[in-house]
């Protein structure tokens, strides 16, 4: 009998998985289960989709669906939602076209992805209510605003995702709200750095309301209406942004174990608790190299590569993820917004003894047309061992200086190494003094300046 | 007596030397002789000036010398040009406004530069003849610009200087011809990677003639006539950019130890081998961290460092410089072109049992408006060890990429390090296969494959 796997979940990660143990073992039997109508889209894309940059919802779907069925025969069933798994007995059941069906399994790998987090507020369950998980909802919102039916939008959340939708409304031409419950826009960010994102969000005309709550949504005769902190506001639809917990349930519910915010956790193998079953993506807590012990930190690259990972070893190879630095980066109108590793205060939160170095450089030479200010906060310890970067300014090079300092912590530098990084220099593209090394500068500065305030 | 810091030179390593020793001491006397009429001023940004996209010399100029003289009381004295060096009696000799003196120092800080190269070639002391390494004549060279008196001009020489110059002229409506000696445009890439730059180079209308020589330049009524291989081309102007050898004279005739093309060797705190003199920025070897060695490479920011260093040390501080990978990014037109560590020509002459791979990918998500080709050359050993990188691909997302592939190499990351990198992605700045570790992937399939022929 032939070996089979089976892969709940056909988006980046879960087919990133299949196509893998397809490349290890071409006797396999790979079969994906996948909830939804399309398998192997760019969640990433949807902003872009529903703003006009991307013409069509099919763009954003890296191979269709007949690539991996005749191409890498791959067994993809769509509109499969699996609902129970069974790991004594291998088997996963599911239900395909609204009948109940199962189907057993040698090995078994768990891409079930991220569930958008839902506020407890009355009234959400409207059609106009979005949240930005699924293709299906981007299409209908897209076609509500192709049709010229969409004014003002109210979106809850000032995340990442909740700011990227706010920016493909706004191009759109629609009025924009943000209600965020935090102080701050981007909560994964510092607070000065978020400030920065603030003011570019506010010139660009959102009406931002933070430290501000959702009470309610009331249906009125052709639109929504809004409660925030006892008043009013009518839009004609609300954009759910407020984060993402890991979609590990029917996992969990078999007994996986599971880490922080009840992510599944995974050995460098991708190998649950369970036999035989393996766990990548947006539903897992992979191993984060600066913290030394596993976070939730769903995002694409790491899915990716986890799913490539995972379906190498359970169709019987050898492959191993050694984790993430929490490498992100965001577009936010003119701006690009980079992290890596922690920030202030994830590492206070840690224990860990950090400060914080704050400079502006340039992003070219100063003579050099479209030369701009790049913010750079460098978060390391006294003793110098680099702990985090975040990194704010206008442009394609901003967005990739990050990178530079994400090998820098999966290296181990500490700022004297940091300092020492012979960086690209060139008029168009940076200034001789970069600025990633002005900070080292600054942060080696007032690391040694021992009684003295370090900027928090 | 007050302590005297002597700096030969007011270039960028020179004034970076005079202004970190003042920092370090501010009692001490610091005198800078240069031989030009201006300080401080990046030799880089001649090309954009040339081009018009920077309006005014003094741009250039990082500081004036006001600032020097007032802010920082540093004796600046321009057109004083170094002319012996007694390391014994602690004395240098110079002609300054056509007088020679001479001047003691406790300390001398040697900031020399880079000369432009001759080629043995009759008929190069015309004035309508330039080198591109002083703004006096980068003036000049504009002002004919500015007249519209310049229609043909011929580069000698496709290096990264040659070829911003190409750029500079035709971006005034000059018709260029570039010849160059080697069979490829700059001879310091890997010839698949230079072809990308080439094919760039023409796409762009320039006249390019490779493996062509310069034989001889006439004059004629109104224009300068060049000989190449055999047949004549009338042009208004000639620039010469044929190569940059260290200006290690002075210092090289009192006895300072020199190594690769002369330049002067110095340890990591910039002392040459004479007692209290210091050599920084293009005239001298600094450790190549890849090669284990001196080498000259002669770029901005080693100079500025390399100028700090020296200034601190020399006023009585601690710094030292560790040297450098040999990263560098040049703009050719529409092209970023980016450079680390070692090409694989490089490698060979080295005598590394190097091999290359070649991969490309894309700059964005496939999806997103202008996404364009990003290629990656990684030179790597089959163990694993990688040795350099090259990177050429449209926009300043590119160029920054190579940043990451430096602090890899500072690093000694082997190709599964690189391949664990946390890299950012977002769809307008990268796809979510990262060109960068799809090359490291590529580069590890092929390593492991002992037989085959590695792409070379």
């Amino acid at each position: 009998m032939r070996h089979r796997l089976v892969v709940v979940g056909g988006g980046a990660a879960g087919m990133s998985a299949a196509s893998a143990a397809r490349r290890v073992d071409p006797s396999l039997e790979i079969v994906v289960l996948e909830a939804s109508g399309f398998a192997a889209y760019g969640l990433c894309g949807i902003p872009y989709y529903l703003s006009g940059l991307v013409t069509a919802a099919d763009d954003l779907v890296a191979y269709p669906p007949a690539f991996f069925r005749d191409r890498r025969r791959i067994n993809l069933k769509l509109n499969a939602r699996a609902t129970r798994l069974d790991p004594d007995r291998h088997v996963v059941y599911y239900v395909e076209d609204g009948r109940e069906a199962r189907m057993s399994y040698h090995r078994l790998v768990v891409a079930t992805g991220g569930v958008p987090a839902l506020p407890p507020v009355p009234g959400l369950s409207d059609q106009r209510v979005f949240t930005v998980r699924a293709l299906e909802d981007a299409i209908s919102l897209r076609s509500l605003l192709d049709a010229g039916r969409i004014g003002r939008a109210l979106v809850v959340g000032a995340g990442y995702i909740g700011l990227e939708m706010a920016e493909a409304l706004a191009a759109r031409g629609v009025a924009v709200t943000v209600v965020e419950m935090t102080s701050q826009v981007m909560p994964n960010l510092d607070a000065p750095i978020a400030a920065l994102v603030e003011k570019e969000v506010r010139r660009q005309g959102v009406d931002l309301r933070l430290g501000a709550r959702l009470e309610e949504v009331r249906r009125t005769a052709d639109q929504l209406e809004a409660v925030i902190d006892g008043s009013s506001l009518a839009v004609d639809v609300i954009v759910l942004a407020v984060g993402v917990r890991p979609g590990s349930d029917i996992a969990a519910a078999a007994g996986a174990a599971t880490g922080p915010g009840g992510a599944l956790l995974v050995d460098d193998q991708m190998r649950t608790s369970l036999p035989d079953v393996y766990a990548v993506g947006d539903c897992i807590a992979p191993y984060h190299r600066v913290l030394g012990r596993p976070a939730f930190v769903p995002l694409g690259p790491a899915a990716n590569k986890t799913g490539r990972v995972a379906g190498t070893v359970a169709a019987g190879g050898d492959a191993r993820f050694p984790g993430i630095v929490g490498t992100a980066v965001v577009k936010v109108f003119d701006l690009a917004v980079a992290r890596t590793g922690l920030t202030l205060t994830e590492a206070l939160a840690e224990g860990l003894p950090a400060v914080a170095t704050d400079v502006e450089g340039r992003s070219r030479a100063k003579y050099y047309p479209n030369t701009g200010p790049v913010s750079v906060r460098l978060v390391h310890q006294r003793d110098g061992r680099l702990l985090g970067a975040q990194l704010v300014g206008a442009g394609d090079g901003v967005a990739k200086r990050i990178d530079a300092l994400a090998i820098a912590l999966q290296a181990g530098f500490d700022l004297t190494d940091l300092l020492a990084a012979d960086l690209s220099y060139a008029p168009p593209y940076a200034p001789v003094y970069e600025p990633v090394l002005l900070a080292a500068q600054a942060a080696m500065a007032a690391a040694a300046r021992p009684n003295e305030q370090v900027l928090a």
